[in-house]
């Protein structure tokens, strides 16, 4: 194990985290309240420990062997968030540092789990930086699975074959970092429109790029109270509603229509699935809530947000869904476990994993039915791997371990059991709200210390899906010349 | 496939039924209760079906294919189910042929979730045949596993395999039939001993025997209101509690006890982790609610019995555990989810999958650590095959799926999620009571009746493991010469 290597990727990380500081901290100096030193220490303290290790530390190898990219990545990214937790204490937002941690950890998970009961008081400098960390996660997983991840040999690829069973990433183009590159840029562009759309809906520009990134990045933090609901403004409504299920779509499709593929670029099993799910879900909340509203098309524009939000695993809220219908509390959930697709910026467990279960399970039966038959699996006309589909069912066990593990600690508050599960599954899935009392109007503060601590863990372990994390506890990792 | 075949076999099983319904009758003529004529009429239909199809339809192959056996498990329990319900729709004990036929399924899958509010009212043959099912159908799986399966090539042995990966039952015996003869004299002399053990313990005859059809079934049912928690009888419930557990453990254990291996029998990893896990549930649980019973062992008499009762997925009760803490409750429903070992007659997921699906887990950790190197997973000390380590992973999600869907379809009637979910686990998993409204003092009516039939159809499917029931709906078994 090279550790030179690993915490000189992270000091060049580091040093990035503290860059990524400075339009922050230019917010803070236009609005004047207060919080640009928080940032300037901050920053101090990032280069400090990040500068050294980048410059000094050479990487005595060349070979990122899998082991080397999985603790960079689990190590990566528990160290940008203790660091970009600053801010928060420095600036006072937060008086106790697991609650800063939690705010941090949720924005770059693009959670949106939020500790603060009230947000409209904090300083908008604070503010753009707890938004602006859900449009680095966003990237983030792009950034660092394209731009480390590809360095590394077998697994590397292999995980992000698993993800992403379409065309991989190194098929787009022939280098990883072009790759990470061209991502960038169409998220990049896709953000600004967004931006645009909201500003010309009506909405400030301070509300417009900070609803923008946590849209993009389907992470959820607002700079209001009630969140995208406080404007009332239907035309707002429909464009993140819109941009959240864009955001939620696997990015190859807008590679391809940049390719100049067409509607082609929606062939996509995983695509369709995708649709097909949220557009029946929707209609069946729609019905299911009709009765609240009055009308269908009111029940649709709410119905409709709030399954954008939810499967995007976004986090937005425009009504208080606890006080609807169980049937409606239940398909939310289900959807919160599902998520949006692979090769996205959203979590959950992903369309194309759940997709794959099916046909494994499908499989299985016929397997019983004619045991000497030999069946494969297919997604778009290509052979699954047995390999990639292991790793899929495993994914899924550990998810729901996690889920009902965590539920299970959660409930040690002595909190009901659909806030417990809720705030799991919300926090596994990267979403934000849940249920019960961290429901839209509720938020994370009720927990107790220890219980934010493990929701914090869950964030991390769903965003980087586990295995760089459950890595760092690995025995093989720190055996000697392995 | 060969209905003729088929249909010979479900006509033998139903002769069975017939006569299974004597002792019955035996015991409605004793108590004069009125009970005694809805045996007679409900034999005379189930035999004016089941002869003919034993006599005359005679099997044009003798070549039993993986497909005529599903069906034949499948179609077999749904029949048995189907009749098994007439003495309920007779004596007039249920109004509704879906309320008898929940009943019955509940008896013969050994869950013991009741529609009945009150059971001390109903005529004790009615009664009597309620019970009977519970150790008629925790036999059953041995009878239809050992009976019918093994004479399928292929895929029966490999399900076996799959169940329970100690020693397949076919190692035990060189036949098969000698299998399921050998489980059966041990189940039947258990049962004995603990009636003995309940009539010294002071409870009558009938009751006796009531509660250890029950137990050997891990079913639940009882004739009275409170369950085991009416006679307040301490050494009653110790008697139950530890034969709970014993019915919940791997029956090779016995097998391997009558070889003579003395403590050497225990040596199962299985086995192990079974008994780790109950003890440390029901230590955990006492801790938790200590401030409810003011003393230890009062706590550990409480929650000794519910985990045992939980665990072995039988169901009975002897204090309302809905009023517990709510970490109580949800260390319960993991512990519903589980169940006990393979090759017992509980139901849930079972410790050995649970074990398998934690070693895989492991290994796809450690595989992304060093991709190259070949692990391979075992158990006492045998290395599992890869396709049995896919059935259980998909048997995982299959189960997940029909939990988390079962619990949406059963919110269409508004009740609480706690409710649902646990109503859709408890019958998921052969359990019996769950949480909310359907706990220890609530019962299954309070649902409509299409919740009523899909609760019964989860009973079915988690105690055929999905496969058999599934089967049926899978084309592969009606597309012709196949």
């Amino acid at each position: 194990m090279s550790f030179k290597l690993i915490f000189n990727v992270i000091g060049k990380l580091l040093t990035l985290e503290a860059m990524l500081m400075i339009p922050s901290l230019i917010v803070a100096m236009v609005y004047r309240q207060g919080d640009a030193t928080s940032f300037l220490y901050s920053m101090g303290i990032i280069l400090a420990f990040g500068l050294p290790a980048m410059l000094f530390l050479k990487p005595d190898t060349r070979d990122v062997r899998a082991k080397e990219g999985l603790v960079a990545v689990g190590l990566a990214w528990v160290l940008l968030s203790a660091f970009g937790a600053l801010p928060f204490m420095f600036s006072g937002a937060t008086a106790f540092y697991w609650d800063a941690l939690f705010e941090t950890v949720s924005g770059f998970t693009t959670t949106g789990a939020s500790i603060f009961s009230q947000v409209e008081h904090l300083p908008r400098g604070i503010l753009f930086w707890r938004s602006f960390t859900h449009w680095v996660g966003g990237m983030g997983v792009l950034i660092l699975t394209l731009a480390v991840m590809p360095k590394i040999s077998g697994r590397g690829s292999m995980l992000a074959r698993a993800e992403s069973p379409g065309p991989t990433f190194s098929k787009l183009m022939p280098r990883m970092t072009d790759n990470a590159r061209l991502m960038y840029a169409i998220y990049t562009v896709m953000t600004l429109i967004l931006t645009a759309l909201l500003l010309l809906s009506g909405m400030p520009l301070y509300d417009s790029l900070i609803h923008a990134m946590g849209t993009a990045g389907t992470g959820g933090f607002s700079n209001r109270d009630l969140s995208v609901g406080a404007y009332g403004n239907v035309w707002a409504e429909m464009i993140i509603m819109v941009f959240m299920l864009l955001f939620g779509m696997n990015f190859t499709v807008y590679f391809r229509l940049l390719r100049g593929e067409g509607l082609k670029a929606f062939r996509s099993e995983e695509v369709r699935a995708y649709w097909l799910l949220a557009i029946g879900a929707m209609l069946l909340i729609a019905v299911n809530v009709l009765p609240r509203f009055g009308n269908f098309l009111a029940a649709l524009r709410y119905s409709g947000f709030h399954v954008s939000s939810i499967m995007s695993t976004t986090g937005y809220v425009t009504a208080d869904f606890t006080l609807w219908p169980q049937f409606s509390h239940i398909l939310l959930l289900l959807l919160m476990l599902v998520g949006a697709c692979a090769g996205s910026t959203a979590g959950g467990i992903k369309m194309v994993r759940v997709m794959l279960l099916g046909k494994a399970s499908l499989r299985e039966v016929g397997q019983s039915i004619s045991p000497r038959k030999v069946r494969l699996i297919t997604l778009d006309g290509k052979t699954v791997g047995e390999d990639t589909l292991r790793s899929v069912l495993v994914f899924f066990f550990i998810y729901m371990a996690f889920l009902l593990v965590g539920t299970m600690v959660a409930s040690t508050d002595g909190h009901d059991f659909v806030t417990c599960f809720s705030a799991a599954a919300s926090c596994l899935s990267n979403i934000g709200p849940g249920l019960g009392l961290v429901g839209p109007v509720g938020n994370f503060d009720i927990f107790s210390p220890h219980v934010k601590v493990l929701l914090t863990f869950l964030m991390l372990a769903g965003r980087l899906e586990f295995i760089p994390l459950l890595a760092l506890f690995h025995p093989a990792i720190w055996k000697k010349g392995h």
